[in-house]
């Protein structure tokens, strides 16, 4: 494997900035510190900065295929548009999986969680697909197969307590076993492959999928991920179908654990919270969907202050509708100004860098190994080109970053040691090609009519009071 | 004064897109339709979106000096901060004015609002400096003097009705002499620089400086601009000093008209929301700067359904920190979806970018020249590659564009018809020596103590109930 040093590089140190070398031996970080002897390769650091590589700790990839096209719409609605439109397949899979990638690294990720959605009746091809994409760029790939056991319709508040749904097309232990082969077939952590168990959420899983996460989890030691209340009819939907909230229905069926990461936790109360803190589960947090469907503004600044570990996600590029996570680290950060006005409280530029490297790592259960720039951790690493005009004039680095808008300022980036980004281009793909073939199968178009909405759609309103 | 014809281009047409050609003859949109006979140069449109030009319609070019290192505080706390590090001189207004222009065309923009800050004693200089500037680049201007004539500790309500305060540096005729001065040497329509009355708010200017500025307006035919209602605080001293709402008192006093911008408004009720509609004023939204200074979400849906107009800016970059249009139009668009749970009401794509367009030209009294892809207007046009990997796979272009996160999209730019934007590029100034002057006259720092804060901070927690 090789070896490299960056010279006279930027690092954050406490509170202030120090230039440094920075050896990596073998994919892991050897030394840091000013005028090292050289090992291998020599990068020069000069005038950019380095930080650990950010996580993307919640999307869904096939979605580019949809990115700008969805009516503005409400969660629950604007599934039922998603999945009109939806007719994928694993070349979308695949050229949808490297688009993410790429967009990803070129904004400060070097690792991905992607709650995959799979393609009925061809679930392992989906899951190889992807598996392959990410391989392919270098991309630390957490794959979390989004399964469920209960029909779209079952996931809006019925307004009553009786709920019947049509049943959902595959048994509950069909779904496990096909998560189970995945794990046996693609689960390679020390290649830089996960798959985690990834139900859907309370709203369309049943509490027996939820047990045979739970026991897969143990088992082959996986993390869990899972939508968790993002929006308000999940949370009248909690109360129908538990008589409690999700989070203490989490909490008593063993699904909360210090390697659980929840997307989205926008509609808990404090109890909630406090369980949460108490689980040591993570939040992940994704300001840009929850802004553009409507769903709310996660309480942040709370699960801050209870001790809750929060991470960013770009959520899937349909209704983001993009997968730069430095935008959805500057919303992510400054939105929650509004909603404490004691600015001591506030998220400051290096506490959200924190949260989007450090914070990952401790969801995926990586803190020891990843999220950080210190010795011994494994090289996943960024290196930003201050130069840029995006990044110009010169001040606080950090902040130019958290909360500017910077374009083009990934100069190289590395995934366990290895080089897949340099001079801001993608190494290990050709990107242009990648344009080419997603020029070439898609269209300009306008507004579709979804006919699930239209038949969804008034019951919506009168359940959610519009 | 050249003409040209841009081929086969994509327009937005009712709910649809058209592939039209588009003849400009003598800076003006002559003919929209397919298949149009070659005048002058032709531009190939292939894949390509033609838009109108937006307007930045609030911004502070010389905040690009602190962008990025601005501690995370309320706004009258910041803005001792942004005082207390702001000793700038002609050559850096001069180069942040280049800075903000660029990156407000690179982002779609074609005219910027200028609300400009003067340096002490050499007023007519500064205006003098960002006129040049603005001139080299070829953006339409809109220069805003910004004005007062009390001094920075009037902004903070005083938790009493005594008010007394240091007299500000400069009388209240000095600066209208300057303004009318100002007007004479640089007031220029029709070669694309304007100036505006621009008194920085109730919260620092007395009633004679907003009757100069009204007086100076109605003589001179000038627009008018004005930040309105940004913070909490803001609304208390409204009361504070005129015992009724801001806008009530800004109406009595004539300053409203539907050629005044008003900035922010984020803390108007119902009854200042009518008077906004009635004198025909537009509220220029500046999201990204609202979140950041945690000065909250202004009611931009009620300003829409009482028939307000409503255009965007990006406010100055140590507030944002950027200064790219199409941000604060992606989040001054999905910011409001959790305003108002009735989707309904949500800004469209298409409706965004009308409001960026034709409603800062509304705002600047322009409607019947620019803001829209009209024969006849003025050529202020943006020509978009769709072939961009943020702007793929192929969907609605619009959607993508507002939604997304469009990095170099922006592939020609036309003001008056002079293109001043080829293949990404600037090709007025060089934006190279940009770069590199404005690296040199910086360096990296990490957070400041400002004395100011220090001084007010306790009274402001007081007053604030903090």
């Amino acid at each position: 494997m090789v070896s490299f040093t960056i010279q006279n590089v930027l690092i954050a140190a406490s509170d202030d900035y120090a230039t440094v070398d920075v050896q990596i031996v073998d994919g892991a970080i050897a030394a840091i510190a000013p005028n090292l002897p050289v090992i291998g390769t020599v990068i020069d650091g000069k005038n950019k900065l380095l930080l650990p590589g950010f996580f993307n700790a919640h999307t869904h990839s096939s979605e580019m295929w949809q990115r700008g096209i969805m009516s503005v719409l409400p969660l629950e609605l604007w599934l039922a548009e998603l999945y009109d439109f939806a007719p994928l397949d694993t070349e979308q899979v695949y050229l949808s999986a490297l688009g993410t990638a790429v967009e990803t690294l070129l904004s400060g990720g070097t690792s991905v969680v992607d709650h995959l959605v799979l393609i009925p009746g061809l679930e392992l091809e989906t899951i190889a697909t992807a598996t392959r994409a990410y391989r392919e760029v270098g991309i630390r790939a957490f794959i979390a197969p989004l399964i469920q056991d209960e029909s779209l319709s079952a996931g809006i508040p019925s307004g009553e307590s009786a709920r019947t749904h049509e049943p959902y097309h595959r048994s509950t232990a069909a779904t496990l076993e096909i998560i189970e082969e995945a794990v046996r077939q693609f689960h390679r952590p020390d290649e830089g492959v996960n798959i985690l168990v990834a139900p859907t959420g309370i709203q369309l899983c049943s509490n027996a999928l939820f047990a045979g996460c739970i026991e897969l989890s143990d088992r082959y030691n996986l993390c869990r991920h899972s939508h968790l209340l993002e929006t308000r009819a999940q949370e009248k939907l909690a109360q129908e179908k538990y008589g409690c909230t999700a989070v203490e229905h989490l909490k008593r069926i063993g699904f909360l654990s210090d390697r659980t990461t929840l997307a989205h936790c926008v509609w808990l109360n404090d109890a909630d919270i406090a369980i949460l803190a108490e689980t040591q589960s993570t939040v992940v947090h994704n300001p840009l969907s929850n802004l553009r469907l409507g769903s709310g503004i996660a309480p942040i600044l709370k699960y801050r202050q209870a001790g809750v570990n929060v991470t960013f996600g770009c959520d899937g590029a349909s209704s983001n509708d993009s997968q730069d996570l430095l935008e959805a680290i500057k919303m992510g950060s400054i939105l929650h100004n509004i909603t404490d006005s004691d600015y001591q409280h506030w998220i400051t530029p290096r506490q959200a860098v924190e949260m989007a490297s450090l914070g990952g790592a401790k969801g995926l259960n990586l803190a020891d190994n990843l999220g950080s720039l210190s010795v011994g951790k494994q090289a996943d690493l960024v290196l930003y080109d201050l130069t840029n005009l995006s990044l110009l004039p010169r001040t606080d680095p950090i902040g130019l970053l958290v909360l500017g808008r910077p374009n083009n300022v990934v100069d190289s980036v590395w995934v366990n040691g290895k080089q897949i980004v340099a001079d801001g281009k993608v190494t290990t793909i050709n990107v242009d090609e990648l344009r080419q073939e997603l020029f070439n199968r898609s269209q300009w178009e306008t507004k579709r009519k979804s006919e699930t909405v239209a038949q969804i759609e008034a019951h919506y309103r009168t359940v959610m009071g519009l």
